[in-house]
């Protein structure tokens, strides 16, 4: 397997953390977003969304999209399993782990923020209000919800996906003193090598 | 069951199809999202998110975000399949739902647009620019891919999310003739019935 990747991508950060969770060390090839590497026409024939990440299968198969990606990996190899067998309990995991990647993560994306300062002409104080308005819409939600994360002994799919939105979150420098629940859940996370190793910080192409 | 819908909500037209392709009729409750219903303290008890869909089963139990609900529908009524059972055929079907549910979907919802006009103090022009955008930049890349689309024979959870995107995009005026194969398969999946009833104007609060 070989994972097209950018250390920074929330996005791929969790693929990293579900490939680790499941023991997958696929080759890595770092995508530099920051440099437009994405929109090369040969990122764009592997992936036309010109989206990070994608992972690639040793039959060439070509799969995008984070989530559906950790799908796969849940549906291959079993343990840990990363949504629970339950039809409610799959759910309840799906939504939060949707409530990020729908309802955060698109929003204060690098493509996202770009439009805001380039043709909308904002400057960075409108461009952090904005980041900062979708991330607390979200995470009050998430932290009234914080249950269906699993934490350190069972994470889930919402779990992979928690740690890198507090990884952005706090990069951003939003205040997350008024969710002290998913800061707990995402600090015992972070504590699990392999989730540490997916870390932006320690990818190679870390810059 | 209940459903909580509003006729405009692209994510509760989704479920409304689910639920119509499973044979599933639940009672159907309207938020009228346009009046600010979402964040009446009743409905945010009901679901913190404040967003539509919402699904109460008969146990009382609340399910959240369309991608969840339609997976649960999924599990627990066989037939039609949305989500094939091979981990691949299922990543290729989930990636193409995902593309629209979290690349474009959550730029252009009502939220995201009154952002735009309100704290960014955009003109009409300016919005309806930036929702052209992103249904240009998601569309673009499903054009490439519309083999993973079941179509009416086989309609799947991608084929769920596109129906609702296409009826957006024209109600926001976006020009689809470079769009053909995707044209094409929204035209034979809205002449299914269960499709057809899910349509906005048919909803009993359709104004």
């Amino acid at each position: 397997m070989i994972l097209f990747d950018y250390w920074r991508s929330s996005a791929a950060y969790r693929v990293r953390i579900g490939l680790a969770l499941k023991g997958l060390s696929p080759e890595v090839r770092a995508v530099n977003l920051a440099a437009g590497a994405q929109r090369a026409a040969d990122y764009r024939g592997l992936n036309p969304q010109g989206l990070v990440p994608a992972l690639v299968l040793d039959d060439g198969t070509v799969l995008s999209q984070s989530l559906a990606i950790l799908e796969y990996l849940d549906s291959v190899v079993a343990t840990p399993r990363l949504v629970p067998a339950d039809p409610v309990a799959a759910a309840r995991v799906r939504a939060a782990a949707l409530a990020i990647a729908c309802d955060i993560h698109p929003l204060n994306n690098l493509r996202v923020l770009s439009y805001l300062k380039g043709p909308l002409g904002q400057a960075q104080p409108a461009v952090d209000a904005w980041y900062h308005h979708w991330i607390h819409a979200g995470l009050a939600a998430l932290e009234q919800q914080a249950e269906v994360f699993g934490g350190p002994t069972a994470p889930t799919l919402a779990d992979v996906c928690l740690v890198p939105q507090l990884y952005n979150a706090r990069r951003f420098g939003v205040d997350l003193s008024t969710y002290p629940r998913l800061v707990a859940l995402d600090a015992a996370l972070t504590t699990m090598p392999a989730i540490a190793a997916a870390a932006p910080e320690r990818q190679p192409d870390a810059g």
